[in-house]
């Protein structure tokens, strides 16, 4: 019987699976027909890369599949002189341009794999895909990013790999057009308004978002998505703001910051561990101490802290600010080399108020 | 101790994969710096397609990888419509035709995955791709193609996977430089020749190679190789041959094949199992009952038949002829959709006459 039932196992698909491509192929990036589409996937994701190949075709379209892993990046950044590291990849390129869609799935086997890669050598690879990127932040191609459940993705989330496909799917496997819905009521509210106040245990931080647009990200750019978001006006900060959960910055985490904002700049920063860090990085440039973004999350399929900034600044009922470069989207003007988002969790004696009026209280909205 | 065991094992890299990785970059397809390279390769090579990328890396080359596998394969055959699957594939086609050199890595786990999909959509896809194939054939790009061990392959072969193991390695890893020098004398003995005669049990066959030029196989566009190949004159092929090894052709079976030639034409053919299929194929058209090649298998790493075509016809000790079109690169003339190798084993009692001289004997040469 143990053998029997261990080959059941083996046979029983994870039906989210399918689900999670369905969302990706027609929410996300919207297939159709005769569009070429990237598929830019770590080999790990396999299950995924299938079904999401499968739905590119029902859907009329011409995947690609670009298949990666850490190793193999790895192999080229060390075997690679610096001059063939600086070389534009001009195939990826081309194709880059020629697909109307993007799809990108992170399934990482270890993260921490490039650790010990020197840091120079990754960064002549980045300013040599600068092109590919920037055409890709452009809008020149459709594009959507989401994590494949694994077990490095789990370690790093302190989760077992069960938990951490539970945390994924439950995040993902939204009802993306009644959360646009829901998403349009906050900021209508927020769009309307001027003055935003955030009062929390250790937080009350006001600023005003007057004039400024929100941006509602609902599915197209990342997936998980999940929040509305905008630039605050740079001079208007006033107050000081606790973060809840560690904030972490190009790997390194700083816990339990505490920012005071005097006409708009942090004028003193502080934390339990990795104060020095925090403040070096806040003096990277002149723009690197006043706020870029103020973001709602608004996904309530996200309760979780899980060291990954793409689904922590979505938790349903926490707010985050990013220190440093504003989002052009919402008509920031902050200029900045950082942007550092920090989050501000308001489920548990968190106040939202706008122009004065609560409209959120212990993460709960109000309207 | 036992965990302590398998994890040594585990760790234990095959030193072959790299030597294969070395042969397939530098001797196959000469990787020179700055060019760009295609690694089209199963998932399932992964340690050879690393040691593929490690070596481009060092030569100065850019890999670029083309992942496939047989699950995601039937996907698009089973999904696409018949429009999507004749649309002919333009980026692919770009790649092709942007790059210096292909290296394909097949590596199935499991051979017959595409079996029950209707061979109308496979030969859709095959005609939207020949352009690729074409512009391939035609030596617009360097192209080598492998095998990598698989349960899959050894199960074809009928060998265990570490059996299989050994047997790829070996008709591989060879002294190709030697093995060129050796096939280099073979073909120079031919070309000055005009009568081949092939006796062994069951066989006595004689055709005139008068004026046409042998080709040596050793890497360039097939690992493992190993051959020297003519073009026999059309109409001068008299007697009989007895295959020793089944031929499979489209990947059916017949075994026992025996052929009768008179003016150069198989004028009857039968065989102990599949005659019909036999008989039928070879009426497919007005060529494909004359020969288009005889080829000296010269890779005596291989001694076992393992029901690939690519690694039997090579075996040292074998020649096999050919029904159907001729191979224009030893200026042959015969036209046919049919190229069927058929293996004829001369290592027990086989005797190879050049102009009515004793050359080989027991598939050892005698010069």
């Amino acid at each position: 019987m143990h053998g029997l039932l261990e080959t059941e196992a083996l046979d029983l698909a994870d039906p989210r699976v399918s689900e999670l491509a369905k969302v990706l192929v027609h929410t996300s990036v919207k297939v159709q027909p005769g569009e070429r589409v990237m598929v830019r996937a770590d080999v790990g994701a396999r299950p995924l890369i299938e079904e999401v190949f499968r739905e590119i075709a029902r859907a009329g379209g011409f995947p690609l599949l670009m298949a990666k892993w850490e190793e193999l990046s790895r192999i080229v950044l060390l075997e690679s002189t610096e001059e063939q590291l600086a070389t534009p990849p001009v195939l990826d390129e081309y194709l880059f341009k020629n697909v109307a869609a993007v799809i990108v799935l992170d399934a990482p086997e270890n993260t921490r794999a490039l650790t010990t890669v020197d840091g120079q050598r990754r960064q002549l690879v980045a300013k040599a895909r600068k092109p590919i990127t920037e055409y890709a932040m452009a809008g020149g191609v459709r594009w959507v990013g989401c994590n494949y459940p694994t077990h490095a993705l789990a370690q790093d989330a302190d989760m077992s790999l069960s938990e951490y496909e539970d945390f994924l799917y439950s995040a993902c496997l939204v009802d993306w057009e009644a959360a646009r819905r829901d998403m349009a009521r906050i900021k209508a509210a927020f769009d309307a308004g001027n003055q935003v106040r955030i009062v929390a245990p250790g937080t009350d931080l006001t600023f005003s978002i007057a004039g400024r647009p929100g941006v509602i990200a609902s599915g197209e750019y990342n997936m998980p998505d999940g929040e509305v978001f905008y630039a605050p006006l740079e001079k208007t900060v006033e107050g000081h703001i606790t973060y809840t959960f560690p904030a972490i910055y190009s790997g390194t985490e700083v816990a339990g910051v505490r920012l005071e904002f005097q006409g708009g700049k942090a004028v003193q920063a502080t934390a339990n561990k990795g104060e020095a860090f925090l403040n070096a990085t806040l003096d990277t440039d002149s723009g690197a101490r006043y706020l870029g973004e103020f973001g709602i999350g608004c996904n309530f399929g996200i309760q979780r802290f899980s060291r990954d900034i793409l689904f922590d600044e979505k938790i349903g009922g926490t707010i985050h600010l990013a220190l440093g470069a504003a989002l052009p989207e919402c008509q920031g003007t902050n200029d900045s080399a950082v942007h550092w988002d920090m989050i501000c969790d308001l489920r548990q004696g968190g106040k939202l108020y706008l122009d004065g009026k609560l409209v959120q209280e212990n993460g709960k909205w109000l309207f």
